[in-house]
């Protein structure tokens, strides 16, 4: 591979918990960089960061940041995003933008790899990195979409907190404390940062992740349901979601029941999520063994187990679906788009 | 009320987690009692504990000791129920059974006073309470099945470790602290303490609680699937459950998808659940409110929020259900079943 191509990165939001966790990746994963820009906020630049050895240091993320960028990772807030990708994709750059400000513009592909990683060659500079609730779903159930068809998907999550950034991960873990030592809880940052009333994450279950929209429905949930459809490409495809903060670190866990097209025999659905890319089945209830949180933190695959034959509806399953949420969820499914975008380009 | 009847009460497993709140409940709500009798296994007998300011010794649980006995409630395990309750009813006492051992017993009246308050009077000596997480769901969703009928549930819940005892607790609170120092964390008891594995809880989603059946769902899944078809007294109801056990202390979570057999305007749902007894409705996101496990620890309601249509099927709605698993879940509804008894006696 010495005479492989090499490319000229940027990753904006590098001091963030899904920015660590990219330049993490690229360095595992050993990704053909010629020259790596860290850019952040004005607030973080400055600041020095390790990469393979070397010392970065973190510049304030502007347009011109993005002259002679091949590939763009944004992961620094949906504002940013909105501010700086034009310019990039201006600039020659590909952004491949972890937020929600692109993900359902209709000339933005919404990319799984192991769902659709054929409509990455459709972007038009932007390609936008799924919801992590979202992600590790559909990566679960494309191989009964494919095989069987689904009709109606019913999710309820139980959500990491470090799917609020590392502020809430703080808050949850010093709450916890003052819950041990019976001193009074205070909470600044969950469920919304931005919204007046918080509510206490540790010792709970807090259903609401983001903000509200007129119907009931969370942004976070509205989310699973829009982009799951815009992923699969199937406007029939019913979901309904709800969605929940409990007091996990990393991982998001996720109870899925989901009604198929067709008939399906239980143990050919088994054999379908064991041999699908990105998916571990851990599924055997003899020996207690179904996919957790603190088990999937620091993964890369999508652990799926208690998959099981509704009692009632012919056509239905159950299942359990666990990722890390800044890995797959966010950082690995990004570092993945970006790693296809590089193999295209060395043909 | 001076000359109201009074009754001897006998409460077996004084010294459990819900034996205690049976009997906080007892003195709280004034109940007519002219003997009280605490029982339980031999190891916890010789022990004392108050009631309405006087010492009360706890004796071993035998047959013989229900003599003379009007009421008896038993929290004591499945297998002290059918050795004892049997017994207990020769000698004319009447059963509140808090275990699973005869709720499925077509003899045996399963009962959520809010919901079937009318067949108490069909016992023949035993009545059952059913699963915690049983009945904070029928309770909240009884006003909805009478005015429209009901024809599927899917529920996931989010379980509090309090629904597996002080130890459980004692668990997860050592297991958190070992998390926060760094420490090897070591799981004893929780999901199933007479089953071989055993996982952390502490910032972890578990979805076992009791063992495994051979299709797949869990004995916790079917008592809710089951008790529910029965409380109803609806053999065509479909339900799903998924039961999950998550680092809470009191209080069960659950999120709930009802479909339902008519129409129905949102807003006369909220009303109906508003005026429901035993509900509160907790539901405004214009102010974020909705129901929480922490604010529903030691409060006898069912909380009810998140109340919303289906964005696709049109006679579906999703609602997020909370109550202490220890009160509405088990001690409360006892109590309240107790309560029923004594009044058509006092008749």
């Amino acid at each position: 591979m010495s005479n492989q191509k090499q490319f000229n990165v940027a990753v904006v939001g590098a001091t963030g918990a899904v920015g660590e966790q990219i330049l993490k990746l690229l360095e595992q994963r050993k990704f053909p960089i010629r020259n790596l820009k860290l850019l952040s906020s004005a607030r973080s630049a400055g600041k020095t960061v390790m990469f393979n050895g070397v010392e970065h240091t973190i510049e304030e993320a502007k347009q011109e940041s993005f002259e002679g960028v091949d590939f763009a990772l944004f992961s620094a807030g949906g504002d940013v995003s909105r501010a700086l990708a034009p310019a990039a994709v201006e600039r020659g750059a590909v952004c491949i933008d972890n937020t929600s400000a692109y993900r359902m513009d209709p000339n933005t592909p919404l990319i799984v790899p192991e769902v659709n990683a054929d409509v990455i060659k459709e972007h038009k500079g932007i390609i936008a990195n799924p919801n992590c609730s979202t992600i590790q779903m559909v990566a679960a159930l494309k191989p009964l979409y494919d095989r069987y068809g689904i009709s109606r998907i019913i999710v309820s999550t139980y959500q990491a907190v470090s799917g609020a950034g590392s502020s809430a991960i703080n808050e949850m873990l010093r709450q916890t404390k003052e819950v041990l030592e019976g001193r009074e809880v205070e909470a600044d940052i969950l469920p919304v940062s931005s919204l007046p009333v918080k509510h206490q994450i540790a010792f709970n279950a807090v259903p609401q992740i983001d903000k509200f929209q007129d119907n009931g429905f969370t942004y976070e949930e509205i989310k699973m349901i829009q982009e799951t459809r815009k992923i699969m490409g199937d406007d029939d495809l019913q979901v309904t979601a709800t969605c929940v903060r409990i007091p996990v670190v990393y991982g998001h866990s996720e109870s899925v029941y989901v009604e198929l097209k067709q008939d399906f025999d239980i143990n050919e659905v088994r054999q379908l999520l064991n041999d699908a890319p990105g998916v571990t089945l851990q599924d055997d209830i003899g020996t207690q063994t179904y996919p957790l949180a603190t088990d999937a933190a620091g993964k890369l695959d999508v652990f799926v187990g208690r998959v099981r034959r509704d009692l009632y509806h012919p056509l239905a399953l159950n299942m359990w679906i666990v990722s890390d949420n800044l890995l797959k969820g966010a950082a690995w499914n990004a570092v993945q788009i970006a790693e296809h975008l590089a193999s295209e380009r060395q043909e």
